[in-house]
C-alpha cells in the first residue's frame, strides 16, 4: 500500500507533551542526582512524547533505511567521483562489506538498501529494494530536479519500505544514503528550508579538498535564483521546493520520516544529507519534528542545520563525514540506554530506605 | 594472585605504534572518502596499537568494575550525601537497579561491583566482590588518606578483579566508582598530578548546588598543602600522592587500569573520577596512556584532565555526571564500531572494480 504525502502527514500526531513531563517527573525521583544523567534525560523524554506512554517501550528492533540515488548536477563537476560510485556502493552495502553494515552489526540493526535511482545499465542487484523512479535527477542548476509526480513517487516508496519494516517488527528508525553529488542537492535544499547563505551551508562532501566547494557554492546560488524565479504552479510550497532542489534519495527519506513519524516511532538523522531530508519533511509537516533525533552532526558545515531547528544539538559529534546512516548508527545504544534507564532503575526512595 | 604494583607495571608494554600506523594505511584504502570516519579511524588504529595486530579483534566481552568506597574527608561537609548512600548504591548495582545496570544491559556488558572499604556495618552482601582494605579512607584535609600498604592492597585488589574478568574472557574494561565525597579527593588528585589550581577542577559533584564548590576547593587546598607539607618517604612518589590524596576506589582502579594495560586490553575511562585514577596510572606508568580511551567528558570541571593528557577529547560529551562507569559504558558501541570497520569493510579497489 503506498500512502500519498497527505495521507502520512495527516497520520502524524503531535508528540505527547504530557507523557514527556511524566518521563522527566520519573527521572527526578530515579536513584542518582537530579539531572546528573544529563541529555539522556531529555532523550528519554522525548522517547516518551514519541511513544504515548512512561517508560517508553526500549528500541530492541533498529532497522537503517538507505536510500541511493543519483544526481543530474554532477554534469556540473561538483563531485571528484564519477557517479558510477553510487551503483556500485549499493551492491557494497547490499553485500555487507560497507561502512554502514560494519556499524549497524555493531549495534545490532537491520540494513535495507533502497534504490531510488542510481544511473545503472543492468537490473537492481539481489538484496536491494528496487524502487527505482527514474535514472537519477535532472541538474537543479538548470531545471527542477524532479517533478511533482517523481518526487511524490519517491516519497511514497520510502514510506512503503519503513512502513515494511514497521510491519515486521521494527521500532527505531535510521536514515541512511549514498548518492555522489547528493551533498551539493542538500547544501540547496538546506539555503532554501532555513533562508542559510549558501556559502555557510556548502561543504567539500566526498571530495579530497575544498579545491571545488566554491564552484558548489556558485552552482547552489544558481539553483536557488532559478527556483526563486519559477512561477510555475510545481515549484510553490514545500514540496515544490524538494521537488526543484532536493534528490531522489531525499525525497524517499522524507518518507521513512513521514512513516516512522506516523507510527510513532522515533527517526535517527544522520548527518547533511539526512538533515536536509528532515528539513524537508518538518517544512511538510511541521510535527515530524517532535519523532527526529539528530544522530550525529555533519563535519559538513550544513550539518547544523537540522539540530538548530530542533533545537538541541546532535547526540554525537565524533566528525564523521561519511553518510550511509553511520553516524546515525553509533547513537542507536544512546536512544536505547535514554529509554532503558526510565525502566530498569529503582527509586531513590529504594535506595535510601536500604541506607 | 595478587600482583604488586611494580609487577603490574613491569607487564606494561607500550603500544604498538607499526600497528598503529598500519591500521591508518589500512583505513586510507577502504571503501569511503580518506578520513570520513573521523574519530573512528584514529580510535581503531588506538586499538590495534594496543592489541598490537592490525586490525584489531573486536572487543565482544565488555565489563565494567565498579569500585566502592568511602571518605574520611566527608567529616569536612563536602556532601549533600549521607555516607550511608555509598554501601546502598552498592546493593543497588548488586542489584541490577542502578543506571550502571540498564546501560550496562544496553551494551552488553557484565557489571562487576567491587566493596574497597565503604562504610557498612553488616558484612558484604552476596553479588559484591569483597575486597575491603579499611572502613573507608582518613579525612585527606587534615592526614593521608590511606597508607601505601593500603593504597598497595586497594590496587592489587582491583587488579585481581580485572585480571579474573580477563581470565574470564572480558576483552574490554569499562571503569567505574561510586563513593560518597569522592569529587574531592578527585580534584585533589588532578590538582596534584596536573599542577592545576584547586579551582579549575573542583565542582559540585552530586550535590545540588554550587552552594559547597568554595568550601570543597579550601578543603583541596588545605590537603595539598599538607600534602606538599609532609616530608616522610610515604608520602614521596606517585604511589605517596594516590595514598595521601585518592579514595581505595581510586587505587582499586589504578589496578584495573594496570591490569588491563598489561593484558594489552583497552580500558575505558568514565569521568572525573575515574579520569583522576587514570592520571595516576599514567603517573605511574606512562606506557597504561596507551591503553585508555576516554569515554566521556564528566560535566565536572576537572572532567577535561585526562582527555588533556591523552590529547584527545573524550568520545561522548552527552552532560552525564553521575559516574558508575555510565558514561564510559556509553562509549563501548563505538569501541567496537572502530575495531569493526577495519574487519568487516571491503576496500576502495573492490568497490570501483565493480563501478
Amino acid at each position: 500500500m503506498t500512502r500519498t504525502v497527505e495521507e502520512l502527514a495527516g497520520a502524524v500526531v503531535a508528540a505527547d507533551g504530557a507523557a514527556y513531563e511524566r518521563a522527566l517527573e520519573r527521572h527526578a525521583g530515579l536513584a542518582k542526582p537530579p539531572g546528573s544523567l544529563g541529555r539522556l534525560e531529555d532523550l528519554g523524554a522525548r522517547l516518551a512524547a514519541i511513544a504515548g506512554r512512561c517508560p517508553p517501550p526500549i528500541p530492541s528492533s533498529p532497522a537503517v533505511v538507505v536510500a541511493a540515488a543519483d544526481h543530474g548536477v554532477h554534469a556540473q563537476g561538483v563531485s571528484d567521483w564519477p557517479q558510477e560510485v553510487t551503483a556500485a556502493m549499493v551492491e557494497t552495502v547490499a553485500a555487507g562489506g560497507a561502512a554502514v553494515n560494519a556499524i549497524a552489526r555493531t549495534v545490532g540493526a537491520r540494513v535495507e538498501v533502497v534504490d531510488v535511482g542510481t544511473l545503472r545499465l543492468g537490473p537492481v542487484p539481489g538484496g536491494v529494494h528496487d524502487e527505482r523512479v527514474r535514472s537519477g535527477t535532472r541538474d537543479l542548476a538548470v531545471e527542477p530536479a524532479m517533478t511533482i509526480e517523481e518526487c511524490r513517487a519517491a516519497i511514497g516508496a520510502g514510506a512503503r519500505v519503513a512502513a515494511e519494516l514497521i510491519d515486521g517488527g521494527a521500532d527505531l528508525l535510521v536514515t541512511g544514503e549514498v548518492g555522489i553529488g547528493n551533498t551539493t542537492a542538500s547544501a540547496a535544499l538546506i539555503a532554501a528550508f532555513t533562508g542559510a547563505e549558501p556559502a555557510e551551508v556548502t561543504g567539500k562532501g566526498a571530495n579530497l579538498d575544498h579545491e571545488r566547494t566554491p564552484h558548489k557554492v556558485e552552482i547552489v546560488r544558481t539553483a536557488l535564483a532559478r527556483h526563486a524565479a519559477d512561477t510555475s504552479v510545481e515549484a510553490r510550497g514545500s514540496l515544490g521546493t524538494l521537488a526543484s532542489l532536493g534528490g531522489l534519495e531525499h525525497a524517499a527519506l522524507v518518507g521513512v520520516m513521514l512513516a516512522g513519524a506516523a507510527a510513532r516511532i522515533p527517526v535517527i538523522v544522520d548527518g547533511v544529507i539526512t538533515g536536509a531530508a528532515a528539513l524537508a519533511a518538518v517544512a511538510l509537516c511541521p510535527d515530524v519534528a517532535g519523532y527526529l533525533i539528530a544522530g550525529h552532526t555533519s563535519a559538513e558545515p550544513g550539518g547544523r542545520s537540522l539540530p538548530d531547528r530542533l533545537g538541541e544539538p546532535a547526540l554525537l559529534d565524533l566528525r564523521l563525514r561519511l553518510g550511509e546512516g553511520t553516524g546515525a548508527l553509533l547513537a542507536v545504544p544512546l536512544v536505547q540506554a535514554a529509554a532503558r534507564v526510565l525502566t530498569d532503575m529503582v527509586t531513590l526512595a529504594d535506595v535510601t530506605k536500604t541506607a
